[in-house]
């Protein structure tokens, strides 16, 4: 097991506290959201922890999905769509329709939030992808070209991938070799990625998805001051630094 | 992290899966396990949810203090019970209340159920620390003197270092040394912890928590046959090899 040793220009939990320590705590996190969930009497509660399990076991389905295609050389863009929509989807998608759960919000602003969590989710992991290859490490806390050096199958990567001819064989190569890879192959391989049109149809998809989520966002009748706020939320996401 | 490799002389799931795939089957498994309590409709299925959540906590306080314990020297017998209580306590005090919950049984029922749970569970820990020093490694599937091999701090040695005197120093300084231990050496170790009453104390304390459990379960006025299988299940689980 080896994880990210910083997220947000700070040390993670697992190098300070011990990877057992750091476990152990996201356990207990999960427990006392659901205990919290639950003191609420009544329906609300009950179906607010339902939705919170159902968040967490989409979002193992995910990151199963991700450790899993680590191992294969035939994961295809919707394979990794799918993937990422479990990953950061349901999280996302959770968090903006629990409150309209515990306070009994009618059905269609219920699914109307979880999908534009779900939607909100997918574009950040796109961006979260175009970061991992071209974005700049002093702002992301990654070192250059992260996802290149772990040779993540990244959507951008898959869509080059899928995108065949040269460029894509020697990708592939790449992905199968091991070894530290030095900075120089890394740049030619981003480019190579970013000439087989993965950075703009990640880039366009990113969009894409946030424009739903702006619909979305309209279409729910919300007080104009809380859909303003949604979509502030939602831009501050997505436009990190690409 | 370094987990056992086998259990109940099986492979243990990291072993086969990778470590990152057995902590997500076990995040799954607890989700799931909430999923089927709140599918129960109404109060009794929010109510074993909470009763599962409440052990969770306590089984990840009782982790989080086993972890702690291993850099601490100032240990003491009733802080390691404490600690067991937590760690295998409140999973069985759980599992042998939870049903009654769900079935809706009276407040005394749930209560005496959970107590027996959590005094079986703590029986169980301390056995299965006898075992740890004492046991058969043909019938445990761990190593000889596993327990000592890995210096843990378990309830017998806790006891002989309560004990004082000569042996408890020497004790003392073999639990703060480090690298591989000698068969010969551990064997005297052993001898050591039985020699300063840790073996004695522990068996002692292991059955008065078996007692307990046998009044608790007369206590309960419980359907004679259920009586028996719970009596007959708290005796498999506390004299495996002892």
């Amino acid at each position: 097991m080896d994880g990210d040793t910083e997220r947000r220009h700070r040390p993670t939990a697992w190098t300070v506290f011990g990877a057992d320590g750091a476990i152990l705590a996201g356990d207990a996190l999960l427990g006392l959201a659901t205990q919290v969930l639950l003191e609420v009497d009544g329906e609300a509660g009950r179906r607010a922890a339902i939705m919170l399990g159902a968040g967490v076991q989409d979002l193992v389905r995910g990151q199963a999905e991700d450790l899993y295609f680590e191992t294969r050389n035939d994961v295809t863009v919707a394979d990794t769509l799918t993937m990422e929509d479990g990953k950061t989807g349901a999280l996302l998608s959770c968090s903006a329709a629990i409150g309209a759960v515990l306070a009994g919000g009618r059905a269609e602003l219920i699914d109307g939030l979880a999908e534009f969590g779900s939607r909100l989710g997918t574009a950040f992991q796109l961006v979260d992808d175009l970061l991992g290859i071209w974005g700049d490490p002093t702002v992301t806390g990654k070192p250059v070209l992260s996802d290149l050096r772990s040779r993540k199958k990244s959507v951008p990567v898959v869509v080059a991938l899928d995108a065949g001819g040269a460029d894509a064989d020697e990708l592939r190569a790449f992905l199968a070799s091991s070894g530290e890879a030095s900075e120089t192959q890394l740049h030619h391989i981003a480019q190579l990625v970013e000439r087989a049109g993965g950075r703009e149809w990640t880039t366009a998809e990113a969009d894409r998805q946030l424009d739903e989520c702006t619909k979305l966002l309209a279409s729910l009748s919300l007080p104009p001051l809380v859909e303003t706020e949604l979509l502030a939320l939602a831009r501050f996401v997505t436009e990190r630094d690409r």
